[in-house]
């Protein structure tokens, strides 16, 4: 029996999701028993973490972030080291539910992304969309022995997608509702948006990348502090600061927010040098006005995205907020206010604590790569059809067979 | 019954093995009928082919093939554009066997290496071995709809291999004999060396990477020709010119060839800024006399490496030559009379055209992958175990199911 049937044939499955945040600040990992599959899928959250980058692992990975940013050496370390660094946490999530690595049956790795370029260029002749993610899955299945599945977004994008959001599908698992439209929102250094009215087939699933989340904030912050700080905790200079109205109001300008969806976005947008613009165009401003500023526009690009793109096709009564994000208060004040209309749910009051989401997508993606089963959603990502996502990494399937 | 068990339960597969030639030239592409895996299989070639990279492709893979060369943007590109050439060369040879891209079972494709660091280096604490290959399987899986396996040196190297020389497991397969030791010599634009001692089994084969090959060469033709040129057709250049003692004599003190096996070399070992360091310090020599000596440099790092490695161990007859190169009559004087103690047999008379080698190799590496059969080759990489290489990428599996 080859490995992937050896999967497929258990009655419930551990599975583990990596993710690497896309503010590049840590690994989040997540452990989930998982029974099924597609619209039978039940999950289990056995246990979860989030694992810092050091400065210097993020310094490395924001060199390659920049268009034009790094190089092929760099990129090339950059994969393994991530590799590694997946491993580990993979191990350590593991250990924290009391069990061995070698107890687990599946890994699903959402690697790095250093750049999301779905906008076709021509490049000697042919039209190349294209994203580029490194954390070697062949490096955590050879350090763990657990078939690891990765690539998820590359494929997306063959098929036609924009990469993103992939977790869409699982919002869709977990939130349908045959009596109650709801909007599920992934508050991280992205966000984004899956809309599943009520009684929703998978073909009336809208989904997209709405913008900005923490990654600017994020930034931001390392920039003012040299590196010391990493994030704006629970929202505390954002909240002593006040709006800039006038850059407010160019940033909703955008260019990203205006796109119809399917869409997707990435550092390409909301970067470094984006960052760097508005500090060189507002050089007075103070660290705490320029913070509420930009906490200000995430909640004024949810809502708006809510608005235009949404809540005019359907009711939806509720909304569900997940992602690292929602543990700032203050940002969540300012969603609240500015989508007064919806009643926000936080994703722990459903079993998903917030900041588990993403690894949580990482590990029910690869349970149905594994499987078999399609996970690819074209109405929400514009891909062709709904592709299997993801390639696949044999692990050790205990001693080696004999060479016949 | 999954993609891989049906793959697994044909009693023969149609199977396409695709790489990138390291000189960064051409698309080696093949199709073979394939029946059984390990020492049971058995292979029938249908159909070949090389498909020339246009000047511009050639020099975007170079870019990226000097240390710290490239950026993550043209990476991210390079990566997708490969992966459609790929599938375009897939299509390609399946309709020149008469048959449609959906009667293919398998693919199996061996990405552009830009950067080979088997080395270890410490990144942020971490022990960091690491390859990187362009090509992206996703793009090949969904274009042709095949199954794709790719990314087999990285796992090697996660499993503690050089990453290479991977045909080695293919060589063994072929060319093991009951009677008579036998070298398996490639050709291409690096060299490489299996030896099967008579009677031998997986432990008792020694393979590694020898050096160069006509990667410098098609170098240095480009570099005086301002590209115009990219090889010296069957040594026509080389033929009239005078080797360099000096030159050819320093050349052979090159580290690497000093260096004991397991060993892998690449672009960083040979590539252009080595080139420009020869022509800096030879800046009168004629291009006819340094191609002269580049050849004969290659054929005695080659006989160099079966008189110091692997010759005092084991009896030898006989050396079966295969690879690209094999094609310049030139060079195979050289290595003749570099060698004469040994027998030269190409591999055409054995059935497999010398110019297919690569491309079959991968055929037969994916074969293996996908049914579970360990291909890597621990006593030849130096790897710790016999990985299973490679990661799976499904293809189409027909319609794609419903939704449960």
């Amino acid at each position: 029996m080859g490995i992937l049937e050896r999967i497929a044939s258990m009655p419930e499955r551990l599975v583990i999701g990596v993710a690497s945040s896309g503010s590049a600040s840590a690994v989040r990992v997540a452990l989930l028993r998982l029974k099924g599959t597609g619209l039978s899928l039940s999950w289990t959250l056995l246990a979860h973490d989030s694992l810092e980058y050091s400065f210097k692992v993020r310094d490395l990975i924001l060199r390659c972030s920049e268009p034009g940013g790094g190089d092929a050496t760099l990129i090339c370390r950059l994969n393994v080291l991530l590799g590694e660094l997946f491993a580990r946490a993979a191990t350590h999530i593991a250990g924290r539910a009391g069990l061995g690595i070698g107890q687990i049956h599946l890994i699903g790795v959402r690697g790095q992304t250093l750049q999301n370029l779905p906008a076709p260029v021509t490049l000697t002749g042919v039209a190349v969309r294209s994203t580029l993610q490194v954390g070697e899955p062949a490096v955590v299945a050879e350090r763990t022995g657990v078939t690891t599945v990765g690539g998820f977004g590359a494929r997306d994008l063959a098929a036609g997608g924009q990469g993103s959001p992939l977790v869409s599908y699982v919002d869709y698992l977990m939130f349908r509702h045959r009596a109650r439209g709801r909007l599920v929102i992934s508050l991280e250094s992205l966000t984004s948006l899956t809309a599943i009215p009520a009684s929703a087939g998978p073909d009336d699933i809208i989904g997209f990348d709405i913008g900005p989340g923490s990654m600017m904030v994020d930034d931001l912050i390392a920039e003012l502090t040299g590196g010391s700080e990493t994030r704006d905790t629970d929202g505390r200079y954002a909240r002593r600061g006040t709006v800039l109205r006038g850059l407010l109001a160019r940033l909703l300008e955008h260019p990203f927010l205006q796109q119809p969806p399917p869409r997707s976005c990435g550092r390409e947008e909301f970067g470094r040098h984006f960052l760097k613009e508005i500090l060189r165009e507002n050089p007075g401003a103070s660290r705490e006005d320029l913070l509420a500023t930009l906490t200000r526009f995430t909640a004024e690009a949810v809502a708006g995205a809510c608005r235009r793109y949404v809540m005019p096709h359907n009711v939806y009564e509720e909304a569900v907020v997940s992602g690292t994000l929602v543990l700032n208060r203050y940002l969540m004040e300012q969603v609240r206010e500015a989508i007064p209309e919806l009643t926000l749910t936080e994703s722990g009051e459903y079993g998903l604590p917030v900041s588990s989401k993403e690894a949580v997508c990482y590990a029910i993606l690869a349970n149905e790569s594994a499987l078999g089963t399609p996970n690819g959603f074209p109405t929400v990502t514009g891909a062709g059809r709904p592709a299997v996502l993801g390639s696949i990494t044999p692990g050790f399937s205990g001693p080696a067979a004999p060479r016949q």
